[in-house]
């Protein structure tokens, strides 16, 4: 049986290494906050006493966590993921991080021994929950294909897109769109609201066109209803457009709207709305026009 | 039977006219340039001799011209259309102009004993000739209803969005959705393509998730393939992205992305690439990001 | 002795024709509103009875107007100034109106044998009381220095800076660059206030080095003490960079930090703030920031 | 006679080093590439033999250096400034970096038993010949004091804004109203010259009104001469910008004029021209206007 030593049993982190308990493995928990832990042991994982402990005999390493300061911290160090785990060991930080950071986190590995790839998510909490994440994995083709086992258990599209890195590439590239898309669908929201428009009329049409888009599908109801209740918070989203904004400058991309709708977040955040759902950029188009609504929820 | 008067037989108005043929009614067909007539008659339209005489014995009145000026042309005027449709008419103006000329066309030809919608469609050319095209209709409900036979022979969706100019409300913030998208879209493959990520592996992933989007499904292959021949030609969405300016400027509606998007296809104009496919606004990202492709065609 | 019919007395205008009796010219003032005109007749002007009446002697005729319609509107109809002023009269507009307006009125004034000139000014009310305006003159040179004696009761610095039109383009560049200046400086501050800072000698060491500007000599003091009162108000900026921006689109010129201040200056206006002084966008900076100020008077 | 230990010999450092020799300082210069070392030496200054010699028996030291990594390995380390210098050294770093990254220095240098200043200049390299800087101080009031003697040798504006860190910050702040103030200048330039107006009247009625600023005084004439030699080089006004990104995005402060500023920036740098003045902003407004010079030299 394959032993997969898991770190970060947060809020995606717990129901992923439960999915992998389900599916048949060996899984060995740790989080820096002990109550999670006790968790995971309730739906039969198995608590480790450390970082050393979780890994020291695993196949496999998961690492699920906010940051790539956290990443770094749990990868390096005596006591880390680098040092205590077995040579040939497959190490797969599923984190949303620094592509630059996780190239590197490929290449120190590799020099200890360890398979590292990066393999982010999207989809939510849900879908963690659900074990239907869509999953980019960045890495060598061989060892992509031996991580799948673990990875079919979490998501349903695994996809391998580039050498080492790459995932957090194309996550970045999802938040990118994903911000422009839901501050265009306010833009448009509110536009249509300032006129004599039947606003759900307009969006139905709006939806099954050349402007239709994931947002229209999944979100623009919670949006007309004003439930901004995450879902995914601004402050993450933030976090993330910073990644992009550090990857587009290292790289001499210009992002003439992905720097806008980090703008826009990043005032979001900054009034102290980064605990709403991404979403809620509406409420600042709409302040933005003079249109603020009275009857807002919270 | 039905006659309709039809003016503007161009790329969009001539299959458009074609099918009311069709469809069963008795169309009479004008327009500036006289071959076009000549072909609309070979279709089994009659040619009309001018404006008043288009539509002096219409029950309905067609419209698709390219810009305001050119409806408010063929409106007013002793030979226009109020001066000479019969009281009662209906008068469907499906051109894509200013919201607010929309309002006082509707305003003006009531005055004159006239129905006036407006009728705005998406879907393009080829939408056009299989007549599927979404019509985005504003105007007085009893009208709506009045003009649904002759416009489920042009479309598919036929929806009634609200009161004269909401039709021209939706097809601006469709416009200004589709230009965002497009502009998103560019600056996500350029940041793939300026990483080492397998490009078309990333689009797939991300098609598939929060950022998918219309432009994705339809649109992404001729941009990989650097196929930039329209489709809709960037001069055409300058011109309509001069209408959401001015709509949002009128209502006061901060529009942060639509603005980048609106300078954006701005330039490409400006540079003399106002005939390229909107999808073209890929070049200018690349241009941007100091990689512009040497193998691009023309 | 040269005869002046002066139409707008307004705030400008009033203390310009005052100016002009004070020269020593004939002056026939004209206002929509008649208080004004009996205020101007207190001050030594004559009171027309219309624009025919104001214009029908003068040699020279100044209008001072809002914006292009009210221009066009005084200038055009059977009691306008075309219809009534004597041949070869030269007309100088002074009002801030869209360049492409000023240069119609110039070949149409000159089509009924009149001299036209725009002659748009920068400095504010008190600049106009002190006769020391910056007036930006467009037309032929013979007639600008036929108006030299009349503008230079008026202005400290007559410059001549092209043909028709071309004092307005140079008025839209001028609005153009104060917007977005004082939107820098609102940035600036703002940041510098947000770390530990001390603002007031920040701004003494920037104000004189490469980001030194008019408004941190003129402006700067009543930011910081947050005095917003105009002053110029935003809602007169706001329909100047709606001239600024459709004379850039008109000539295919990008301006994408123009478009930028536009916007916010539009924010203020849809918001409820077009009667404060332009600088107020400090206040939304500091909002976009989450650092409004509970203190912040009004 | 107070020893000097200065690290840093470029194209800033050199000059400014050799000022303290002829103002009466004892000085010992290090730089990683020798060939300086041996020009200061003929120009009076003593060389070092690396940085540990240099400081060891400095009084002051100063460090002038290209960016916040080079800063920190020339202070970190065995045989870095803080390991060697004497428990009371004034150190005075003069490079332009990352605020944070100068509190730390701060707070680091402290534990050591060193005085560290934040002193950050602008001017540029004629004004580090001339001994007339601008000097913006960050750090302790008793420190800032006793390093007046050696900071008045180099700058005529030596101004104390804060504590540890905000000189960086005012430094940031002037990069970035710099940066929008020479695009707002080309956008105005571009328009101008896009409508038949004499740019060099529009010039001089614009630079002395409300739109006036340094740019206008001491680089528009390089402007419109098209000479673009550096000056100070786009790619080092791109590092400063993304220290005001980093900055302001830490601070949660909006800065939506800056962001298009670095976008721009961004790109002329992305697009290869990284050497040229940061004035040749101009030339990608003119092509995002389709308006580029055939005449440019290159």
């Amino acid at each position: 049986m394959t032993t997969v030593g898991f770190i970060g049993l947060g809020i995606m982190g717990l129901p992923m290494a439960t999915n992998l308990v389900t599916g048949g493995f060996e899984v060995i928990g740790h989080n820096r906050s002990p109550g999670k832990v006790a968790t995971f042991a309730e739906r039969g994982g198995r608590a480790a006493n450390g970082i050393a402990d979780a890994v020291r005999d695993a196949d496999v390493v998961v690492t699920m966590l906010p940051d790539s300061p956290d990443v770094e911290a749990v990868m390096y160090g005596s006591d880390g993921v680098f040092a205590n785990a077995k040579p040939g060991t497959l190490v797969i930080d599923m984190s949303t991080i620094r592509p630059d950071v996780a190239a590197k986190l490929a290449k120190d590995g590799s020099a200890n021994g360890l398979r590292v790839l990066d393999a982010p998510v999207s989809g939510g909490e849900q879908a963690a929950v659900d074990g239907i994440l869509s999953v980019m994995v960045g890495g060598a083709p061989d060892d992509v294909a031996a991580a799948r086992p673990v990875l079919e258990k979490l998501g349903r599209t695994i996809m391998h897109v580039g050498p080492a890195g790459s995932g957090q590439t194309v996550k970045a590239a999802n938040q990118l769109i994903v911000a422009g898309t839901i501050g265009l669908v306010a833009e448009a929201l509110v536009f249509l609201d300032a006129h004599d428009v039947d606003t759900r009329s307009a969006v139905e049409v709006l939806a099954g066109g050349l402007a239709g888009n994931a947002i229209f599908d999944r979100k623009v109801e919670g949006m007309l209803a004003r439930n901004f209740a995450p879902g995914f918070r601004l402050a993450l989203h933030h976090k993330d457009l910073g990644i992009v904004s550090a990857a587009a400058r290292d790289a001499g991309v210009a992002t003439p709207l992905g720097s806008v709708a980090a703008q826009l977040v990043g005032s979001m955040v900054a009034r102290g709305d980064g605990g709403l759902d991404h979403t809620a950029l509406l409420r600042l188009v709409e302040e933005l026009s003079g249109r603020s609504r009275e009857d807002d929820p919270a």
